[in-house]
């Protein structure tokens, strides 16, 4: 089966946004067993999609589309598709209603946006006969149309919307129409860099035929997909247990998780919560990025004690107790700074664990004995703290960024230990 | 003149990469005046690269194809284009020189790699009659072949090696072939909905033929690009001054820029060093994120006081002074709270403006009277303090993100009365 993407949206032509919606759906067929020959984009033109559409079917069994199903008049895929595939649109009731209480609820009080707009209700109108996808992250619904074997699948182009939709709606549909099940497992590690981990198992992956492994590059992490294809889901993680085993074997601990729903900041609450422990953060350079990433986990409130960015020298002796006398010898971005970080917050938040991030995020304030992207990071774990050293390179978003994984990767490797 | 985006590699199609040079392709062809309509990925496969280049060529003036020049049997894109041009390929001296130089220089006391291997030899054919552009960053040249008024332009695929050549060689030749240059303004909009904007400027939209008006979505945002194409630059600003007027008389204080290069956080900043103010942040439910927001800005440091991660109740209490019967009353997601929680925050760090948000970011949490989705939004500026309520749609995540908006919006408001 044959799947072509779709992406319809002139703010893509222009150069506006970057297309993350077709890397995310290319990855999402590959692991679905899909082949996947043409990505096309094309702008909020109804003679051109009807055109690539055209050529899409001639070509490719289901065709993806995203964007153009919002309430202007720029957007049209809906139309397009409907004349390609010769169909009426016709009033969907259940989104008349769904839009018609979105409006209501997210407004209400709000005296900036009180009304639905005419073209609102635009999005109510489907395409004759098709399935309907509910949309939980906004106003447009997404839709399905079947027709002598092949299928289009429209979906919303923002990736806060599209995604959700294609994860609830979309794999199950793609799943039931391959024979063959495809297993996979995310072998997820942080603290080694891409070019070393795949050396590290360069053999495994000129050996692969089924499972197959195929390395994903993120920031501050490697992630390697392992996907077996076979008749029924025992046989595929049978396929795949004795791979993950041997990555097991050669990243040990630099392997956070092996589940694609966990994060680096899930596995580090799950790992808080399994010793019962609590945590406090002190930020600097991150100004709040580190808490940011934990309050991402539902239900960390119950041990996430507090959090303080302490950006100036005053905050970090007031409320962590870092003493005038470290800044003055040490200064702020040092090993006994961040020490004192660490354990003036859990003393503060009477917390058992503690993070404190102190660093210099550029572009200003390097100098050549303290350079941009030095960073300390201090980890306390039942009164025992430890700092690590970094020198990160790239610019004030990445050493932010990095700074914050290496701060959670570094609690993560303490609570293993317990 | 038209110019359309051929990008090879089966990377693109696995999902493997994410296709930034499409992204900043399109950006420079709409500095340069391009009209582009369509942009294509396909794998290094002979067959498909010769099927999309000619219908490329039959609606476009310019193909830029990316990708498919490297070493390997893979790489066929310089063939695929003779192929397709029906011309021969042939030995280019120059090249064959630079890259036999490359490797002498590359691999000089490396023992691994000292030998230029076959294949590399591949990488010194060029199209007959064709402009060679040398590579400063890798071994494989760009190539320019033009035949009967239209042209190729074949580019290597790394953004590295790509992006200087561009720079160099691409814009040189595209600026010679344009008499006009395009001049252009992003007017960005917060506190008014997508469809509510565009309505309100319906009729602009519908007149528009020079400048044009195009709007792009971005979560909490409305972004409008205005843009003249003109004989010289200054006939360019004088085109587009008029409709950026228009658009303020519409949209007012809803418009926090015309700058390509501001955020809403820069502006806010901005916005504070002016008027010599400070700011402290109290946050529950972003837990970090607004604050992580504020400090995207370089030099936010001398105006940041302190920041707040008070997630539990006992820290809204020992740090922001929150008082008991206020959380016991009226719960801690309420205007009450917010609003002790800003005034709080602003005290404990002696700063004259605050920010404080508690809101039910989800999934848990929600109850009938005070659903998911409900956030309040504390804003003190010097001593007067303003409480919001807002009713958010979306997952957590989304409510987290439009939660830190909102209130970076609702302190620019604040500051604007100053």
């Amino acid at each position: 089966m044959v799947v072509e993407l779709i992406s319809v949206g002139t703010e893509l032509l222009l150069g506006n946004i970057v297309n993350t919606n077709a890397n995310y759906l290319s990855q999402k067929c590959a692991e679905l067993g899909y082949s996947l020959y043409y990505q096309i984009t094309v702008g909020d033109n109804d003679g051109r999609v009807c055109e690539v559409l055209k050529s899409a079917l001639e070509r490719s069994d289901i065709i993806i589309l995203t964007g153009g199903l919002g309430p202007t008049q720029d957007d049209m895929t809906k139309e397009a598709v409907a004349k390609v595939f010769g169909k009426d649109l016709v009033m969907d009731e259940p989104s008349r209603k769904r839009i018609e209480e979105y409006f209501q609820f997210r407004f209400k009080g709000n005296p900036l946006n009180n009304a639905v707009t005419q073209n609102n209700w635009k999005q109510a109108l489907k395409i004759d006969g098709c399935i309907v996808l509910d949309n939980d992250n906004g106003t447009a619904p997404g839709y399905i149309v079947e027709e002598n074997g092949k299928a289009a699948i429209l979906l919303p182009g923002p990736p806060s919307e599209m995604i959700p939709m294609f994860e609830t709606h979309i794999i199950p549909y793609l799943q039931k129409k391959q024979n063959k099940v495809f297993i996979s497992s995310m072998v997820k590690i942080c603290g080694i860099g891409e070019s070393k981990a795949e050396t590290d198992i360069l053999d495994l992956i000129e050996q692969q035929t089924n499972p197959t492994i195929a390395p994903y590059a993120k920031s501050g992490e490697v992630h390697f997909r392992v996907t077996a294809a076979a008749d029924h889901e025992e046989e595929g993680r049978n396929l795949i247990a004795p791979v993950v085993e041997e990555l097991y074997r050669r990243f040990g601990d630099n392997i956070y998780s092996t589940e694609e729903s966990e994060t680096l900041e899930s596995v580090v609450v799950k790992l808080l919560q399994e010793h019962n422990l609590t945590v406090a953060t002190a930020e600097s350079c991150t100004g709040g990025l580190l808490t940011g990433r934990l309050v991402n986990v539902p239900g960390v409130s119950g041990l996430l004690k507090e959090g303080f960015i302490t950006y100036s020298n005053e905050a970090k002796m007031k409320y962590l107790g870092v003493k005038e006398e470290t800044l003055k010898n040490y200064g702020a971005v040092s090993e006994q700074t961040a020490r004192e970080m660490a354990v003036g917050v859990a003393a503060a938040s009477g917390s058992n664990t503690a993070l404190a991030i102190t660093g210099i995020a550029g572009p200003e304030g390097g100098t050549p004995e303290k350079p941009v992207g030095l960073v300390y990071i201090g980890c306390l774990v039942n009164g025992e703290t430890t700092v690590r050293e970094y020198r990160l390179k790239g610019n004030r978003a990445k050493v932010r960024e990095l700074s914050v994984i290496f701060a959670l990767d570094l609690l993560r490797r303490r609570l293993l230990l317990l």
